[in-house]
């Protein structure tokens, strides 16, 4: 592409966008330039804002014509790269796309625009007497359209599922323009394949989501949470089988930390002191949420009793005080407060058949210790789900360092059929690794998916596969 | 494609399955004619019964070389017409790969090929004390690789999910023979788009799915159970809105039933005789799944208490035994002994927004004594997930007559925004209303990605789209 067709191409999206919705040179915003990876900053080659769904069609229609490629922005706070611009693209941000559109008490749903924040619809289905079903950190700034393209999980994944599990209905803008209008509130509509698990999860390469359509959930009246030490793995299994029994659906939570991870935190950070007396095998932070405090919060005491004469508790402390929650979850939330601790480190974020991921994390422990020494670990995560959160301090600054300790907790990964992205996407920073959890049939696959719909491969180039 | 190739592809075929997995002429069974809708039976060219995966990919790479069209058949009870043979196709039967392969105490997961009977797997859960999460009517026929195909719905779609809430990973094979291998037991894995959710419920257009991985529920301890009799859908949806607050999780079925569908059962069914004195303006069926006997049964009853007292409720039974359990279900499941009192009859499984279910109801009812004075109808179904059942005599045997019906209720149907298809598919006898449930966009990108994934169109040809 020549000066003069980039010149013309950007007339054009002036023309469409207006000047709020097209910003160039000097105008273009820094924070446009990067997400909330360690990927280095891009600036783009402009920022379009469009802020309805006939802008951005009109956008895409615009720079397809041209053969301008685009990198996606939601609220930025992705961790793997997939928001941060290729070099040469255009960034496409949702920013001024925003408002929640609808909530439908009798349907149980939200309507909301793609840059809409996470914290933002929270609060409106709250107001109605409905719980938002999707929370994590990013809340305040995380978008309906960033959470539905990357699929977010979050904090409630192992009640409500990640957030596929929640969109009813979405309208998406393809690379050419086209609008598909998939804004059902149908919990139930076999018409054909459902398009839009496509762009749920599919991190922005096959198209644009503008608005998304999800499903709520009645508020829960009462919540319970015990922090239990226990011994090993295999008695946190055992736990686990019996709070699914027990309390069924009430159980909301299910975390662990082992006690590298304990020790870090409660003797680190300031406000994480250990209630316990005595260092334990394992630690669980286990909640449940229900309707009724007298009825519920009987159930929950009534599995806690049944772990304690289990044998399957080495303490535990059951919260009594909005405090008490506070206190337990901060230990837990503290992963951030330690990484000054551990200095220039990688952060993972892998998923792993539930069965398995107390083998793993002996696996992957014992292979940085023998390859890594130097190497300081700490593991902690969604156990129910199958989701470990691994911290690892490199051995050496730069890329090769931390290529060396992705290659030892990747290639543990990859021996226990897990996958290197459980929740956070493949973005950019990822894709080398992809390969690890996906098959090369897989892969091509998604390949042949992308050419379909992107030919040209304009759509978030560079990221993904 | 002359005699002679065909010929030479028959004796590929033969050679790859044996004899057993190739019948031609007269070794072609009645049953693989036609599924069990009202489309008219086919005899398919020859049927092939792969008792593997390499064995389905065999087939499929020796039908694409030759190009043969193919009607994949799983237990055969889809009311669609998605798996009667389409002329001059081949039949591909998954009735030889069966068996659960394993079941996952950890993970909570049922691996299974495809042509498991869904009975067959429910009990393999049960027997290590889970639950398997979908079910419905034909649970004694319908297979694994049959109700993911078709996504199917049934009795517990409130409490579990359409069949894609459960499914976690699979393995499917492309119309080139190519293997996608995505049997993850994982419940998070974000690393690149979704690839399972293309096979899941897009009828066999994309790839035959061979082996399933499920995820499994706790197994519910209580049941119970009450009818209700309220004034008109107002009122249901009030009742609806207390049952999800009040039971939230617990909440298993919420079922509707129109007083022109209750007053013909119960007049007309054996055994299912009306257990309130007067006539009301609605029935309901609300049941509830716990794990806790007394206090779930005491939520439950706090629950119709509270209903009672916000004057909602006309008249109310609570089951008191197995045998009222399955009294008040018998009226509900009656839908198949109603049908000689109908004649000759259209049914139909509609899906709306919850909150308009009530309208719809009543402007369908409006429209069909309007434009068909003389056709029969009654409503059902579930309230919850907005998932209508109509069933409605034809003006006048024969196509015409049919034609007629479906031309007023999905004619309604598309002015509510609803779906001509909740939970049955569109197989070949929906394929001319497909256009009242999703846009000509939306039907394109079908198109779309059915010439991607099978371009010269073998995988069920005729079907869906």
């Amino acid at each position: 592409m020549t000066r003069r067709d980039e010149a013309q191409a950007f007339s054009e999206l002036r023309a469409a966008l207006g000047p709020a919705g097209f910003l160039a040179g000097d105008d273009i915003p820094s924070r446009n330039h990067a997400d909330s990876s360690v990927l280095p900053s891009q600036r783009p080659l402009a920022v379009l804002r469009p802020a309805s769904t006939d802008e951005v069609s009109a956008a895409l229609a615009i720079i397809s014509r041209h053969g301008l490629a685009v990198t996606t922005q939601g609220g930025l706070t992705g961790l793997c790269g997939g928001a941060t611009p290729v070099a040469g693209s255009l960034a496409l941000s949702l920013e001024r796309l925003v408002g929640v559109e609808e909530i439908d008490g009798r349907a149980m749903t939200l309507t909301a625009r793609a840059g809409t924040p996470l914290e933002v619809m929270q609060r409106a289905a709250e107001a109605e007497g409905f719980l938002f079903p999707v929370d994590f950190g990013a809340r305040g700034t995380a978008t309906a359209g960033g959470i539905v393209a990357t699929n977010a999980g979050g904090n409630r994944v192992l009640r409500y599922g990640m957030t596929r599990a929640s969109v009813l209905g979405l309208e998406a803008v393809l690379t050419d323009g086209t609008v598909i209008i998939s804004t059902s509130k149908m919990l139930k509509n076999n018409a054909g394949p459902d398009l839009k698990q496509l762009f749920v999860g599919s991190e922005g390469l096959f198209g644009v989501v503008t608005r998304v359509v999800f499903a709520l959930q009645p508020l829960p009246r009462w919540t319970g949470l015990a922090l239990i030490a226990t011994r090993d793995f295999e008695a946190a299994a055992d736990i686990l089988a019996s709070a699914r029994a027990d309390l069924g659906p009430m159980l909301s939570a299910f975390e662990v930390m082992w006690p590298d991870y304990w020790t870090m935190v409660t003797e680190n950070v300031p406000g994480c002191r250990d209630p316990f007396a005595d260092r334990h095998g394992l630690y669980l932070l286990i909640e449940g949420h229900g309707r009724d405090a007298a009825r519920d919060g009987a159930a929950f005491e009534a599995f806690l009793e049944g772990i304690y004469e289990a044998g399957l508790v080495d303490d535990a402390m059951l919260a009594q005080s909005l405090t008490d929650m506070e206190a337990f979850w901060a230990i837990r939330d503290a992963s951030a407060e330690i990484e000054p601790i551990l200095g220039e480190h990688e952060s993972f974020d892998v998923g792993l058949p539930p069965g398995e991921v107390g083998r793993f994390v002996e696996a992957c422990r014992a292979a940085l210790a023998r390859e890594l020494p130097t190497s300081q670990a700490v593991f902690f995560g969604h156990a129910a789900d199958g989701n470990i959160h691994v911290m690892a301090s490199v051995p050496e600054p730069g890329p090769a360092g931390h290529h060396a300790v992705e290659s030892v907790v990747y290639g543990v990964t990859r021996n226990f059929s897990g996958s290197v992205s459980a929740e956070h996407g493949i973005g950019a920073l990822k894709r080398g690794w992809l390969g690890h959890s996906r098959s090369p049939a897989e892969i091509a696959l998604m390949r042949h998916l992308k050419t379909t719909l992107d030919p040209h491969g304009l759509l978030n180039p560079d990221k993904v596969i």
